[in-house]
């Protein structure tokens, strides 16, 4: 409420209830304050079904969320020995002591269902509510979660959906597939695929585009009888006109599809970042099992490490430069033969805000792709943010490699 | 509702009335539907004095937010000449002819100001509402704004700010401020200034935390009318109990807090980096201006490129294993020979999900600061998923060089 931290958990929530078929019909932030929050819970009751409620289930005063809503709905607060144990154990493995009052976090309201938390202390709740006494009818259901999203996102996947699918079962007829490209704008995509559609839409398919840096969604939904069908058939038109751009569906992200063509060719990848400063490899590392195939990388910040570790000529880079098409193909080549692997990525721009001359303005990037056959060389004008400019340039850099392993 | 936009008008709307003295007490989200935006802005006002709401002012079929208004209370739209001939010179500017539809952009409910927009078409209005038909009490002040950020924000600075200010003039004190901690969890904090700081809550400190990965957030917030004295005494106490745990305050971040550092005393840092695979380079590397202390790095992800580029021995592999003290501080000796750098950081460790073993399970990280001094290595066990593993153990890696530079 203060406006210190802006709200994700909203807009992932309101994605993955969407992809599940529920319709969101109100989204509410209030403060951590015993009265707002029963408040709001019961007001939401009298509008929804279902109640997602995130954060205030930690350990410190100001977490009211747990106690707010067992007073409400008159249910006793009991405390559960098996989370008490896994709260315990996660103290030990981490060699701290466990500060007394983190044991709240171990009690749940009477006949909540208790959802495992993976990766903290505090488990998820979910409690079946008899809406009539806030002037909803029928059932509803409350489900509390943790606020920090690495706790909230796997928890949601692992233990929510399940519950969600059950509980609601049969209740909608939904389909939805994401098409994820890169390389065309959103415009062009659109402009593409619009027309061949047309026929669907009439049909009942929902079209859809999200723009983001360096790639972009087309969502494919129907709510009609034969969704399934209506949302197979776009596909088909969609990945038939879209060809090479489409590199996944869904939640696939652009370094898990490059790590694991590698792994199915059995090929190894090293990098030699200059302007993304460790970011390139930082995506390839995210992805679990990416020792098989990443070797390694050199982070060439500055010219002396480029000729030194990477072994850049001298000469390359006073004639051309350190921004250049020359240079990025010697860092490729260097990281290839240095890190001994089957390709090698190589990028070098200027990020800014600093550093742009009229010739090599600020955005500027060539990036090159080292391995068995020629070394590709690219040049983009990647006119961004700092951070939004290593995401996009890393984007087009794995882009690179997953078209030269033809996936 | 959808979930594909990120909500930042809440927060940056949040922060700026905050520092004007106002309590957010409730964000509401609702969908483009007449019903469901009277019927929000009903109850808002049966809450609250002032209410602002985004979106919706646009041209286009779902921007129903002004008519809308006007029918909840019962006021004429009224075409405005003014506004009209600003938005037929923006077009005519920009050579483009005018749709029809725009021109529902210069309407207003009989009574509102209009709020000038120097970068659109909507302008924003401000109405002077009878609270007492919703349940509420006295006066109250409905403010529309466009939705997009890059219109938003300037209307709110130039138009909106001034209207505030004399509007709720007087009506209350704000000081506001957040100490960044790291090294030392949630709950320790708190059990430690919690105490000390009860005197000053009393006398009307608010005290909040938030605990982000490997960081806790300390807030300190005083509403009353001496709040710039309070929130300073809190200040000075919490400091001196924290001591080095603070690591900066506000909108601080550790890499630019280190990166500043560096830059004071002209000394460069270089890193060689195996679990973290790249990220603590990228944050590095995400300061602007961190070319001038940040060399480069070496990615060695795997034992060859440990021995090869940082000349980590063999036998001390063997003999401790990649993921040992040894192995870590030869990392750093080997990254700041090699990259001729006044401080190296090295981080080996086992990022999971595989690669555990009973003796080192997932989590277990070692880490290395070689410097003009005495090289100093810790270990430290990380139980997080991946993503998360590599940003705590990177924070721990940059809190060893900040503590190191002594700041």
């Amino acid at each position: 409420m203060l406006g210190f931290v802006t709200n994700t958990n909203q807009q992932w929530l309101c994605r993955e209830l969407s992809n599940l078929g529920h319709q969101v019909v109100r989204q509410v932030t209030v403060a951590d304050s015993t009265r707002a929050i029963q408040e709001s819970i019961r007001e939401a009751f009298g509008r929804a079904e279902l109640i997602i409620v995130t954060g205030g289930l930690g350990p410190t005063a100001d977490d009211l969320t747990r106690e707010a809503v067992a007073e409400l709905l008159e249910l006793a607060l009991i405390e559960q020995p098996a989370v008490l144990e896994r709260i315990q154990t996660l103290f030990r493995t981490r060699g701290r002591p466990m500060p007394a009052q983190t044991r709240v976090q171990a009690l749940a309201p009477e006949g909540a269902a208790i959802l495992h938390n993976q990766n903290g202390t505090a488990p998820g709740l979910a409690i079946e509510v008899d809406r009539s006494r806030f002037g909803g009818c029928e059932k509803g259901m409350l489900i509390l979660l943790p606020g920090p999203p690495r706790e909230l996102r796997p928890m949601f996947a692992s233990e929510v959906v399940p519950l969600l699918l059950k509980r609601f079962a049969g209740r909608t007829a939904f389909c939805c597939r994401t098409l994820k490209t890169t390389g065309m704008g959103e415009s062009m995509v659109e402009q593409q695929i619009a027309g061949p559609l047309q026929a669907l839409v009439k049909a009942g398919l929902e079209l859809g585009y999200c723009a983001r840096f360096g790639e972009v969604d087309v969502r494919l939904v129907s709510r009609a009888d034969d969704a399934d069908e209506i949302v197979s058939q776009a596909e088909r038109v969609a990945r038939s006109i879209l060809g090479q751009h489409v590199f996944g569906t869904d939640g696939d992200v652009l370094e898990s599809v490059v790590i694991g063509a590698l792994k199915d060719r059995r090929l190894t990848v090293s990098v030699a970042e200059s302007c993304t400063g460790g970011y390139l490899a930082n995506r390839l590392t995210n992805v679990a099992g990416a020792s098989e195939v990443f070797a390694g990388g050199i982070i060439a910040y500055n010219n002396t490490v480029k000729e030194r570790e990477l072994g850049v000529a001298a000469e390359t880079l006073s004639a051309y430069g350190a921004v250049s098409g020359e240079t990025a193909r010697e860092m490729a080549g260097g990281a290839r033969l240095r890190l001994g692997t089957d390709y090698a990525l190589a990028v070098t721009g200027i990020a800014g805000p600093g550093g742009g001359t009229p010739e090599k303005p600020v955005g500027t990037v060539y990036m090159a792709l080292a391995g068995p056959g020629e070394t590709l060389v690219r040049h983009h004008t990647n006119v961004y943010d700092r951070e939004s400019f290593k995401h996009v340039t890393s984007q087009q850099a794995l882009d690179m490699l997953r078209r030269a392993l033809g996936c």
